[in-house]
């Protein structure tokens, strides 16, 4: 012990020995939150910003007196109710709780005890979801009420009401807990809730974009020990969770709102509304004007979505931490980051960089909800953009090639039309850094159902499904598309993110089940679990190549392929049967004799031709 | 002298003294064909293959004894009857003419004189066309017939028949010669023919994507001398003019389909016929087959339009030097290049690298005719491609501009939609290494006239030229399209090329002179020349950014400005005259009080509110 820090102790000993200072119940008074609520030693980054508020807590001094903390500097703000201290934990810093001391006027203080905790083994090497996984996306309050207890909640509005379409309908996490079997039985291997965090607002809070506190679930859906629990337990089936994130804007319950504590915290505070123009691509429109960039980016989201300004460092600082606080507590395996275009851009870069810093293998894949391929490969690390921007986001959602998919499918055949929308699609995948980290969706919460965006035509719906889960990149299926969930043509959400049959107590319906399914919906889970499941072994979807042919006459094929094996898929959108002939693929099958079809599971002599039913989608696995 | 040349010279002295060479005559008679027809000196790369062709020209032994001249290798080809001798040419080697000896069996031989030309002043540093230009695009069979006499050929098939929509009309190069005063006075300073390299096909041959004869003009349209006449009349005038030259395919007609040089000079050769699959995306698909890139790119383009193999190192070396030897003959400011992505992409980088090297400052734009931004950017120099390709293409057209032009305009606006469209095509510009090198167009030989795909609404027709003349990139204009020519809204592409009214004797209708032109022909004419006379000056169009604001109500508005110069655009689609206020646009105007309507002429008090007509276009000098 230096000389120095032998004093401060004997100090400070003296002190809490006189009772000067408060007691751990005065300080939790005095003090109503600090953020991060803990944190851990042995990050890569060692520095550490704690947000304290409490009221006129700025009027203290706080001095730190631990082996291996150092409080290099204690930020006021505008708002006395908050102090940001900037510690640093030096490597010989242990887990463990050591004491903050708020020194005021008049030789009053308070004590707070701040918690540092030792990281799991592995953690920093955690592994992020990969195209080997497959992601069930799932609505946490529509999916299945696993506790009615906590369905609505004393002190929060919008209570429980599934006659509202836009209500909250009582789903929770220990209903996703409750079903994590099905999951991994249907071959999933992640999941991924909608956000689960506190979203205290008036109405329409079930979907949970619009957070009223990052360090906390809500408790309509259980506790953040719950949601730990949810991790744990999926891990034990072989699962990972992603979590659900925005950085973007919050919800206009957020405690900040009633006790800001900068001017600059929000864009547009304190102004007329300035709703987004929603028009992404100001971002690096290189003739863009300053009033559309700043409207753009600093616009709300929407009148209950107050617009975060990241350029604030404070603030920037305490989201990373909040995204790396929660991978750590909650033991996540990937991120999904809400609305990435919207925040600061520099920003989003530090932000992916900062976590990706602490867990090299991890997986955060961003929302750009554009059908654009250049709109979203900007977006993704390794791309090299002619302003310089660089990204370090390692995956974004495929929206360009889901629009394909579905557009593909449902349009007559033509030049450009068609099939050949679904090879044009793929061609340029040179656009993206890495075509084989995005998200490949099925559909997802903000569009119309799949099976209602392929008009109800259960031929194309396989197809589609088993292009995404055979395609290059990261499946993703949306909740109850596995079992035919329609939804309104005109986009609704409260309709989309419809109740999954079965979550309920007197559901007539049990999907999990399978009671009461018309055939078809059975049919179609059946096929889902069949192609999931078999895709887990598969290599050659989960680092193969792919090889595409020019699709002709109403026929598609491509290869998935590693040098120990080769998959072959066949999209035949005519209405009649066909014989393919297999001389054209001679560069995929020169060689081979047999092709197993996974779905039928019969062995087909393939030397010659390949049968192929009308309107159909035929998987075989070469031999 | 070195000692081995000063032996060679006295025994070449010695064979020609005692007769055993033939004369220069003879020569003529056994040589048919030397390519190229002759050379300079002085050029960076310092090599020449020359092409020889004669009956059994292999069997004999060719020599040089030329000061600066070596001939270091000559290659024999399958077919004997054609040599191909590689010549380095040594700083020391001086303009004039050398003797090829080519030394038969028995001692017989013949003399060729091959000749190296002084290249022209400045030839190297020719400034090629830039954004301070605005093209012209004519076919030259549809604009001007200046020389009725070489309307057919006796050796020739498709003689003269205006009658025929895709025959030949009697256009020729002195129609050109005699109609560049119009074309200065309409403000042109580059001229763009289709290609006058001799078609010499049976049908369609007016359109000139047919070549027969690399080295020549076809005898319809006059000759090479008639062509050097009208690059040098074009320059008095200071225009340039822009050749249109073909690397991808011949015309069945060339000679070579007679006496093949190679088995693998074309692809497809002596098979059954392979159409290209004309699936451009194939080329960079990092998933595509073999199969589907070799049918693309090796494909015929047409049943008369075999195509060319430039992996061939004899053709591609061919390829390259025609081009130069046409820049240098013809004295050219720039090439436009047909079908840029069907040739071996490797050597288009070669070829356009080689020319580039040749003559720095020069431009030649690509065709890649797609709309999607990716399959054009992939082509430019400086691009940086995920698989490795580096271009040297330093301008392509940029069709993807173009069809957002028109969408944009015809459709309504929305989401995406109408002015939307324009503004989204814009902000992706970082795709391109060099969007201002893109040359954008009113419409071209290959798509329905502009006024026609504008639906005949003159007020869009306004907007669009406005727009071409004033956007980012280098103008080009199609022959006809300012006295809003018309056509079938079905491609049809002889209907499209159809006569320009005043080039042939007796035609009713003269636009040159305006005799007949309708009221509204006339003022799109006027319009027309007014702003291409206007933009030569204009640096902030020339060498100036771009900023445009995302389109609010109906009205889009974007700036060209330099430091000292800054120019507004405003266009207004809706029915009614609005007074748009300026506030908005305060980076740009701030400080300013005053605009020149280019258009009218008027000046406008612009510290409050601009007037805008209904369905406008307004152009506004800012001061």
């Amino acid at each position: 012990m230096k000389t120095r820090q032998f004093f401060q102790t004997i100090a400070v000993a003296l002190i809490l020995t006189l009772g000067i200072f408060t007691s751990a119940l005065q300080a939790a008074e005095a003090i109503k939150r600090v953020e991060p609520p803990f944190w851990w030693v042995g990050f890569e980054d060692t520095h550490l910003q704690v947000m304290v508020y409490g009221p006129d807590i700025a009027a203290m001094t706080p001095s730190i007196t631990a082996a291996g903390v150092t409080l290099d500097k204690v930020i006021q703000v505008k708002n006395a109710n908050y102090l940001f201290l900037n510690l640093t934990l030096a490597p010989e810093a242990k887990a463990g709780k050591f004491d903050i001391l708020f020194q005021g006027e008049g030789g009053k203080g308070i004590v707070y005890s701040y918690e540092l905790r030792a990281r799991k083994a592995g953690s920093a090497d955690r592994q992020g979801f990969t195209s080997a996984d497959a992601i069930y996306l799932v609505t946490p309050d529509r999916f299945a009420n696993g506790d009615p207890s906590n369905d609505s909640q004393p002190h929060m509005a919008d209570k429980l009401n599934r006659a509202d379409k836009d209500g909250r309908h009582g789903g929770d996490i220990q209903g996703m807990i409750d079903h994590l079997d099905y999951m991994a039985d249907m071959g999933f291997t992640m999941l991924w809730p909608m956000p689960l965090q506190e979203n205290d607002q008036q109405r329409t809070s079930y979907h949970g974009y619009s957070i009223t506190d990052f360090y906390n679930q809500d408790a309509r859906y259980g506790t953040n020990e719950d949601f730990l629990a949810l991790t744990q337990q999926a891990r034990a089936r072989g699962m990972g969770v992603i979590m659900d994130m925005v950085a973007n804007h919050i919800g206009s319950g957020h405690w900040w709102m009633q006790d800001m504590p900068m001017d600059d915290w929000l864009n547009f505070y304190q102004q007329d509304y300035v709703q987004s123009s929603h028009v992404h691509n100001t971002v690096y429109d290189p003739y863009a004007a300053q009033e559309d960039k700043e409207k753009f980016s600093g616009g709300w989201f929407d009148t209950t979505m107050p617009d975060l300004n990241q350029k604030n460092p404070l603030l920037a600082t305490y989201l990373i931490q909040n995204a790396i606080w929660w991978v750590e507590y909650a033991d996540l395996a990937g991120i999904r980051m809400d609305t990435y275009s919207y925040p600061d851009m520099d920003f989003m870069a530090e932000w992916a960089g900062r976590i990706m810093q602490e867990y090299p293998r991890f997986t955060i894949v961003g929302e750009e909800f554009e059908d654009n391929r250049a709109m979203v490969s900007y977006w993704q690390r390794g791309k090299v953009n002619r302003n310089g921007y660089r990204s370090a986001l390692p995956s974004l959602i495929d929206f360009p090639l889901h629009a394909a998919l579905v557009k593909g499918l449902t349009e007559k055949d033509g030049w450009r039309e068609g099939l050949k929308r679904l090879y044009g699609v793929l061609s340029m995948d040179l656009d993206y850094a890495a075509p084989e980290d995005l998200v490949i969706l099925s559909d997802n919460h903000d569009m119309s159902r799949l099976y209602t965006q392929l008009g109800e035509d259960f031929d194309l719906y396989k197809m589609a499904m088993a292009y995404t889960l055979t395609m290059r990149g990261i499946p993703q299926i949306f909740y109850g598309t596995e079992i035919l969930k329609t939804s309104p043509e005109v986009k609704d959400d409260g309709k989309i993110r419809s109740d999954f049959p079965g979550g309920w107590a007197g559901d007539k319906v049990n999907a999990f089940t399978g009671e009461g399914l018309g055939k078809t919906e059975k049919a179609a889970q059946d096929f889902v679990r069949r192609l999931a499941n078999w895709r887990k072994t598969k290599k050659s979807l989960h680092v193969g190549k792919l090889m595409h042919y020019v699709p002709q006459d109403g026929i598609y094929v491509y290869f998935r392929y590693t040098d120990q094996e080769k998959v072959m898929v066949v999209l035949n959108k005519n209405g009649q049967a066909k014989d393919l002939p297999v001389a054209r693929f001679a560069e995929m099958l020169a060689g081979t004799r047999r092709g197993h079809d996974v779905i039928t599971g019969q062995d087909l002599d393939i030397t010659q031709k390949i049968p192929l039913g009308a309107r159909s989608v035929t998987i075989l696995e070469i031999e």
